[in-house]
């Protein structure tokens, strides 16, 4: 079963599918409160509870690339990350107030990300904010541009730069520094076709939002979700990563408030 | 109907296929010789003929938008084109040998993309013809390195590279210039991860061979197929451009071996 | 006259030469203490003291074209900045001992080059700090890894990172983004040469350190302070400049160790 | 002494400066007529010779090191070239009346590049050409377009691509085939800023003639000739180089004329 629903009814549609005896693939976030979240523990911990959450982008191809050279050592030891998050364009207002702010509705993923490249917990959290788009987004209770910065205990950082837009199209980009180098990866254009002209070369314009940009990914997904539902295979992203990218999206929002690293 | 038989046996296939009222989808080359082809021109040519020429390369998203934007007018007027098609590794010398020759077997689709591109007809072909990869191809009464220089009426050229085995992979770009730029269309890579080291910064192997490279391309050409069979398109590409290829691939042959241009 | 001495020297010798009626280019930082710095105002400070403080990336053609097009308005107004400035391999730990610390040392520069480009007064200041590279240098006091967060009143932000060894090289790039786009700095290499194999293409390495990176930024220094020996410019570059950084570089140091964003 | 006269002139001046005992310099090409050029051999030729000609690419950087890579084996053995030499708008016609025409004035530069990257003498020339940029071209008796392709004894290919104007600036670009890879070198652009926008990311221009992108190159020649000068060096190019260029330039004109091979 997968639930899309919005975001208020996740929790509870998921730990009634899971009491059905259903495989349960499930929209990020979770919840919009970690309490709550936490409390569902019983039913969706554990390594056999058929639970995917729905943390797309570590199916996708280049992503995962870069962890499995990550992980080959072509960069020695991974030291700190960069991870660029920026939408084209942001949301409707509307949206945007029922959203659980920008940490919760989109750092969401690039938590998960530091997470899984990191392979380490973050323990440090610090995160700064601003409104620079739309006056309107401040209105609501939120921000539109965010820079988060997390630290594990071993010392490895990882900056997150969050924007709702960009002003040049959906740019989804990884930096992995290491000991021994630097992996890129970098974003999709929608064709290989350059034009050259008087005013310098021009690349063709970036895949255009996540429908287009994780088409891939999601067909991955789904294909690893059809594993679990055969029982071929255990979810690769489950609850505990649900419960702790909303950890990290909470103390975000806490250092933000405070202007102070929040200990995780 | 596919025809995708033995190339001895497509033209006999495809006659066969549409003489029984089906919809047929034949690879390249139509056939290796061109007497032979011009042969079939009472059943196969016509714009009603639903004979779909296996040229698969004109469905690529990159050669298709490259062409699109030469239309738009985005290099002012077209004046030349360079098509590099080096494959990977050759081929068995036994396949070799029933190939037809490099410029049937595998510049026959440069020759296509060229018409395409240029949107006139070559009048005028120069080829010139090495074997420096494997001295068996020549021993097969074969090269494995081809220059073709192809000429319109109009003047404008078009160069085409051809090589059995690039060192690098599978090469397939295409520069388009014109009088007020030039268009681009490169390789794909496996992805869009790169590393930078100590001896520079490296990109991701290319997309190593036809099947994935034109792996998007082969659906496309798929689905216009499926719509030639319901009716709902006639052929983009058919038996006038068979022929016109075959046409440039033996005079790409007899120039090479006269050292002269052939007039067509 | 050139002020070329060990830090702790800068001051005293600036003082001196500016009394004796020269004109000074004086290498950054000023002072390593910035109480010790602002004493200096009484003669240092003013639009006709002839003091060219030696933050040579000013004069770097790319980032300046950055900032001439930021000006411009090629981005729509400037929202933030990212800027990378990792060295190749660290400085020996003697010379770390005596250096100031990464902040008023090597992030020196990137504060100067992020109020340069802002156009804005940071108002705070975040920083985080790791040693990764050499516990040699934990153990003389500094760390060798370094993220910093500015925020400048009207909510622009600018994320430096800092690495005492890349492991690819010297890596000076610079990102800003606005309303309307992106302007990238990016590396420059040896020489245009790349390579295709096997393993996908490889650029040529970049410019190793600060002296081959910076040769022409350093000629336009140059320049500039022969013109203002001649009377012919003004320091675009000053001593309220060098007060500027080097209080950033003591919130950064405060704000590392205090875990607290610091107000300016 | 540098000859950088009139180019009817050149063989004169020379003849005479090298009678008084001079080191000479002397620009491309040596003269406009091969024969002519020919009967200077007698105080022109020879190893002792102080003549150094201005074929200033072989002094370029990035040309350079793709020589020096090719001879280290980076892509094995060498087996063919592309060279592209486009010129971002052309001479007035009066300048191409005197010029000698394309192959002499413009391609003889590529000719030379051709021989000193292939390191072999090519024996085999086709060229065609066309008119497509202005009509007083053709009618001052020249071309303004024209591929060339050069053929060793052992069966290397170059292809050369001439244009007098390209719609995008100067473009000198060359990719070195090999049995294990291939070395490009690529344009040089003005900075390494771009810019990411609505319409994709955009790179600089190129720099835009001969005077800013071989400004290195040339000062690079003045070093080689000083030390020729000083009997330090002998010149790495001189009267030979000059005549196999003119005949690489005669024969390509002569077979533009043919529409046949000419054998050299």
């Amino acid at each position: 079963m997968v639930v899309a629903s919005p975001t208020d009814q996740h929790l509870d549609h998921t730990r009634r599918a899971l009491a059905a005896g259903k495989a349960v693939m499930c929209e990020k976030p979770l919840d919009l409160d970690l309490t709550t979240a936490l409390g569902a523990a019983d039913v969706m911990s554990g390594d056999n509870v058929p639970l995917l959450l729905g943390f797309n982008r570590r199916f996708d191809r280049h992503f995962s690339t870069l962890k499995q050279q990550i992980i080959a050592g072509r960069i020695g030891s991974l030291e700190s990350l960069l991870i660029v998050s920026h939408d084209p364009s942001p949301p409707p207002v509307a949206y945007i107030k029922v959203s659980g702010g920008l940490f919760k509705d989109m750092a969401i993923h690039d938590f998960d990300m530091a997470r899984f490249l990191l392979d380490e917990e973050p323990v440090e959290v610090f995160a700064t904010t601003a409104c620079l788009v739309d006056p309107a987004i401040r209105e609501a209770g939120d921000f539109d541009t965010a820079r988060t910065v997390l630290k594990t205990a071993s010392g490895k950082i990882c900056v997150i730069s969050n924007s709702r837009r960009s002003g040049y199209g959906y740019d989804q980009r990884i930096e992995a520094y290491g000991s021994k180098g630097l992996l890129k990866a970098d974003n999709l254009t929608e064709t290989t076709v350059s034009h050259w002209g008087q005013d310098g070369a021009q690349a063709d314009t970036f895949q255009n939002f996540f429908l287009s940009r994780y088409a891939d990914a999601y067909r991955a997904e789904a294909d690893h979700f059809s594993d679990i539902i055969t029982g071929a295979s255990k979810p690769c992203v489950g609850y505990r990563d649900a419960i702790r990218a909303l950890a990290l999206a909470e103390a975000a929002a806490r250092s933000a408030t405070t202007g102070q690293v929040v200990h995780l």
